[in-house]
């Protein structure tokens, strides 16, 4: 099984240690990983077919501080489609004039959906197949970019056509909101003030949060399985779409 | 004026070498650096807002020798559009299911096209919005991926349109060719059996190519300027449109 990790956050921000012991998992998801950053409208998208705990571009990011308020990585065990650079998460598409970025965890079965020439996969992915007609369907019921609360309706909408196919766990940003789908296994938390330390679950790693931030600092994250052994991580139930914005969860 | 580079193969080769003379050049240009590599149809975009001489992405590069049949590299001062990562090339979309990366050098003046729903630029500069048009204008030619004599048929008709606004020197590829349009400075060589020693314009640097190739490799590299001083480069004329396939000069 693939492992996700979403950030959002009321400012930027930087993964370095959720990223550290999140690539620790890379040990068993070693089919490549990725990382997307958005810096206010734009976005770098770091992918490599290579493990996370082998990449230069991890070695990188490990030690490259990128501030961000909305982040998504993703290290993949393949379950559909090859080891390749094209099959490897998060995908990224510009609708609206905004980049929009994707890490999917699961698989899905039989989903062969209609995609019409706007949005067509690049890979051979279930993954990116389902991000395209995603895309796809947003533009349709929407001309140009709706608020979070419109896209959000129209999300949980569409996302069930998707999650009848199989387990469709999925992480997507445009710079602005964090949608969090879970099928089965997704995990988050929203630290804010008093800011505490964290004691990393796969690494020999604590952060004294208090040192780094200021009272109205505040960040969500999301993730397949709990990153931290000492923070009160909550489960989203099955079929569950929660929506992150500023830091905290507004849906 | 910004500078482009552009490598296009018959074999994955790296480009340690000429990226490192290239980013040399990024004294002077300093509002961000971008580079592309693809991977079969996959893609890796890295993008920094940094100047290339600063940037750890940049120096990343000049020592992880990601090895591509296609390289696509830009150094940036800004003319129009803030210094922002929105604002940085290459750019990317995708067409087709293939990712089209593109990078342009110069200026254009009222260049206001119709964009219609399929290709919208996220950042605002006028290099932006002539890819997404070059690509709005691809896609209401072509149904699916043409060969890449139609589509360099089709560029060339389009091409004219934009370049009247100004100054439009460019490099584009989809992972099968590059091509290469000059308004004003574009240069390019041909590498092939026999291979010499090639010496950096920019820096203290030589590569005896003869020890890093087989007889059946070719190399083609198109940039703003020669990067060596002892190779014979050929200046592209104001108007003319080139394709590289398979690390030489097809049209």
């Amino acid at each position: 099984m693939c492992q996700l990790l979403g950030l959002n956050a009321n400012t930027p921000t930087d993964l370095v240690f959720s990223f550290t012991g999140f690539a620790h998992r890379a040990e068993e998801h070693k089919d490549g990983f990725g990382i997307a950053f958005f810096e206010g409208p734009g976005a770098r998208l770091f992918v490599d077919a290579q493990s996370a705990t082998q990449s230069p571009v991890a070695e990188m990011i490990r030690h490259y501080p990128i501030r961000s308020r909305h982040i998504l990585a993703h290290i993949r065990k393949a379950t559909q489609g090859r080891v390749a650079l094209e099959n490897t998460h998060p995908f990224m598409r510009e609708l609206w004039g905004r980049y929009w970025v994707f890490a999917h965890n699961g698989n899905l079965v039989d989903f062969q959906p209609k995609l019409h020439a706007a949005f067509r996969p690049v890979g051979d992915t279930d993954s990116e197949r389902a991000f395209c007609w995603l895309m796809q369907e947003l533009a349709k019921n929407h001309a140009s970019l709706p608020s979070v609360e419109h896209l959000t309706m129209t999300l949980a909408e569409l996302v069930p056509t998707v999650a009848r196919h199989g387990t469709f766990n999925f992480l997507l940003s445009h710079g602005e909101a964090l949608w969090a789908h879970c099928s089965t296994h997704l995990h988050y938390i929203e630290r804010s003030h008093p800011f505490a330390a964290a004691q990393l679950q796969d690494a020999d790693m604590t952060v004294d949060f208090s040192a780094h931030t200021t009272p109205q600092d505040r960040v969500a994250l999301v993730v397949t399985q709990p990153l931290t052994c000492n923070e009160d991580w909550q489960a989203l139930r099955s079929g569950e779409l929660a929506v992150f914005v500023d830091g905290h969860r507004a849906i």
